[in-house]
C-alpha cells in the first residue's frame, strides 16, 4: 500500500545534528532562530529568504467537485491532490501543499486562504464546484497579496489554446474565422471561452445543460459568469441543444465532466476536417478511437494513455513556477494567450502531426519559454503586477 | 541562505514516469486516481491507508507569542514552525506542516482546525498567547476528531516532570513532600501544575506577574485557567512576591518567558540542595553559570547549549509518533505522569549525574518506551480513547 504519495522532507544536513560540536541544531531551532523571527517580525518580506515561502504553494480544495466524480468531499479529494503535487515537485520544483478542507461554504473558503498567506507565495485553487469558484478566484485575487492561480479554468485554458493554434495549422484554418463549440461553462468552459475570445475567435457557443448560451437566457440572471460567456459568445444568438449548434462546427471542445455524450452522428454534423477535445476526466466525452471512426481529424483528451494529452499538467508547474520567481501578482487573459502561444510554438511545424499537437508534459523546453514570456511581458508593462 | 529548512519530497519512483511503458503516472495521478478518491468519498477511514494524513501533523500557530518574542506576528513565526517541522522529522518520521495563519482570533482558530481535519492525523498547537490557547485546546479536545497535543502545555509539562522526579532521586527528596514554585502562569504553567498535582505534588506555589495565585485572588475571576491553578496549588494559600514564596522551596521551575529574574539572594533562600529549572527560552530566568555560584544543586534550561536541556523536543516527536500509530485521541493528566516515568526511567540510577538528568533529544531508546507505555495504559482501559 502507498500510504501517500508525498512526504516532508529536510532540507539541512542532519546526520549528526545534535552532536556537542555541531552548532547546527542551536541556529536552525531555538535560541538562533530566534534572531531570524525578530527580523522577520520587523520586515516580512525577509520570509522570502528566510523561510521556504518562496517555493510553496497551497493546493486548496473543497471536494466539491473532484475530477468528475462530482462532490464526493474533502477526505476523497487528497489522493488527487497528492498526485497534483507529485507533478508539481517533479515539473516545476514547487513544494505544494494539499489543504482539502472540511468546508464547502464560499465565504469561509475565502476566509481559508486569507489565513494561510504567510506560509505561501502562491494559491492554487483545485476542483471546486462552479459557479463558486469563479466568485472565490475574482474576490481573492482582489483581497489578497499573493497571485491566485486557478487550475481548472487557467491552466485548461491556456493548455487548450495552444492545441487550438497547432492544430488549426494542421487543417490549415484561422482561428478568427472557426466557430468553435464548447460543452459545459464551468470553470473550464468559463476560462477556454475568455481565453479564446481574447485571443481572437469570434464565433464560440458554449452549451450548458440547457442548451446553447446565449444573451438574455432567461436562467443566466443568478449566474454572472454565465452572463459573462454570453456576452462573449454566440454573436447571432442561437438558441438549441449540442445537436443543432454542432452543425457545420470547426472545433468541439468537451469539458462538461461527463463521458459518451459526442455520437457518431453529431461528429459527421460537423465541418470538414473536424477538431475535437474530449478533455473530461476520468471518462472523456467521446474516445479517441470512436471519435476518428466518424471521421474527427485531430482528437485531444486529458488523459495520459492517449495521444495529444491536452491536459493543464502541462502548464500549471511551468506557470506557478514562474509566477514564484518573477512575482508575478495576476496573470491576466493577454498574459495567459502569449504563454499558449510561447507553449504551441514548441513544437516546430515540421514536426507537428495529427497525434503530437502539443509539447509533452516533461518537455524540458517548456519552464523556460514560459518564464522567458512572463518577463518579456512584465518588464514591457508596468512594474505594478509584483507581489509586494 | 538557506531560504527554507524543509521542503515537499515524493514517496513514489519518479525517473522515467512520463516514459509510454511507466503507468504509474497514470495510477497516481488521473485517470488511476479516480478509483481511490472514490473509495474513499464512500469510507473516509481509507484515507489513512491510501494518503499521508497517517503520518501527517499541522503545527498551527498565529504568532502570538512565538519563543519568549511575543507577538512578533505569523509570518515570523514561520521560521520556528519550520525548525520544529525538522525536530517532528528526524526524531519521530513525522510530516509535520507548519500552519502559520494570519488570524489572532480565538474562534477562526478553532475553525480553521475544523477546516483542516480531513489533511491530518493530529493537530500539535504551538506558541499561541495564554489564556486564550488554552481554551482552543479544550474546545478542540471536545470538537474535533484528532489528537490535540499542546506542546507548550503537553511538552513541556511531560519532560519538566521527567527531570523532576530524576533530580529528586539525586536530592533525595519526595515529590510528595517537597515545596515547588512555579514563575508563569501561561501554557506552561498550567501544564506543569497540573502534571505535578496528577503526579502527587502537593506544594505548589504558581507566581505571575501579580504575585503568588491563591484561591480567591480578585483578578483570577475572568481566567478560569488560573482559577483552576489556585484550586490545585499553593494549600496555605500564601500572598505576596516571588522573593517570598521562594523562601525555603526545594524547586524553581521558570516557565515566565523573560530572562534574567532569578538573582542569587533569591537562589540562596531556597532549601538545601535548590533545584532550578529556567525552562525560558532564549533566555532562561537564570544563567546555569549563575545559579550554581549561588549554591543551586541541580540547574536545567531549555536550551540545548548548557547541560540538562529540559525542552519538550525530548518528549513530542516521540508522543505524537505513538499517537499517531495508535490512533490515541486523548493525552490526558495520568497518560502524561506515566509517559514522563517511563522517560525518566531510561536515564538509569548508576548513571544519573547533577549535569545528566534526562535522556539526550536524540536518544533512541524515548520512541519504544513512550509508545509501549501509551499501548499498555490504551490496553488496560476501554478502548474508546481511540480516533475513529
Amino acid at each position: 500500500m502507498l500510504k501517500g504519495k508525498i512526504e516532508i522532507q529536510n532540507r539541512v544536513p542532519v546526520e549528526n545534528i545534535f552532536a556537542k560540536e555541531n552548532s547546527l541544531i542551536n541556529l536552525i531551532y531555538t535560541p538562533g532562530v530566534a534572531y531570524i523571527a525578530t527580523e522577520i517580525g520587523k520586515n516580512k518580506e525577509l520570509a522570502y529568504d528566510y523561510t521556504s515561502k518562496w517555493n510553496n504553494v497551497a493546493i486548496v480544495c473543497d471536494g466539491s467537485r473532484v475530477l468528475g466524480l462530482g462532490n464526493v468531499g474533502p477526505d476523497a479529494a487528497l489522493p488527487v491532490m497528492e498526485g497534483k503535487s507529485v507533478l508539481f515537485k517533479i515539473l516545476g520544483g514547487i513544494n505544494a501543499i494539499p489543504l482539502c478542507i472540511a468546508t464547502q461554504n464560499k465565504e469561509e473558503i475565502i476566509n481559508f486562504v486569507k489565513y494561510i498567506q504567510p506560509i505561501f507565495g502562491a494559491i492554487n485553487i483545485e476542483d471546486i464546484e462552479s459557479p463558486k469558484v469563479l466568485e472565490i478566484v475574482e474576490r481573492l485575487k482582489e483581497e489578497i497579496s499573493l497571485p491566485v492561480f486557478h487550475d481548472d479554468q487557467h491552466g485548461t485554458a491556456i493548455i487548450t489554446l495552444s492545441a487550438l493554434i497547432n492544430s488549426l495549422k494542421l487543417v490549415k484554418k484561422q482561428l478568427e474565422k472557426i466557430k468553435v463549440v464548447i460543452l459545459g461553462a464551468g470553470s473550464a468552459g468559463y476560462g477556454i471561452t475568455n481565453i479564446l475570445a481574447s485571443a481572437g475567435c469570434k464565433n464560440i457557443i458554449v452549451v450548458d445543460s440547457n442548451g446553447a448560451i446565449y444573451k438574455g437566457r432567461r436562467d443566466l440572471m443568478n449566474n454572472p459568469f454565465k452572463s459573462e460567456i454570453a456576452s462573449k459568445s454566440n454573436p447571432e444568438q442561437i438558441e438549441g441543444s449540442l445537436d443543432l449548434v454542432m452543425k457545420g462546427c470547426d472545433v468541439f471542445i468537451g469539458v462538461s465532466g461527463k463521458g459518451n455524450i459526442l455520437n457518431n452522428k453529431i461528429v459527421s454534423s460537423m465541418n470538414v476536417d473536424p477538431i475535437i477535445f474530449a478533455l473530461s476526466n476520468p471518462d472523456p466525452e467521446v474516445l479517441p478511437p470512436d471519435a476518428l471512426d466518424a471521421g474527427a481529424k485531430i482528437v485531444a483528451t486529458g488523459r495520459s494513455d492517449f495521444p495529444n494529452q491536452v491536459n493543464n499538467a502541462v502548464v500549471f508547474p511551468s506557470v506557478i513556477r514562474s509566477l514564484l520567481d518573477l512575482r508575478v501578482k495576476v496573470l491576466d487573459d493577454h498574459l495567459m494567450v502569449d504563454v499558449a502561444y510561447a507553449i504551441a510554438d514548441l513544437v516546430e511545424c515540421q514536426h507537428l502531426k495529427y497525434d503530437y499537437i502539443i509539447p509533452q508534459i516533461n518537455d524540458p523546453r517548456i519552464l523556460p519559454v514560459v518564464t522567458q514570456t512572463l518577463k518579456s511581458v512584465i518588464q514591457s508593462t508596468a512594474t505594478t503586477n509584483i507581489v509586494k
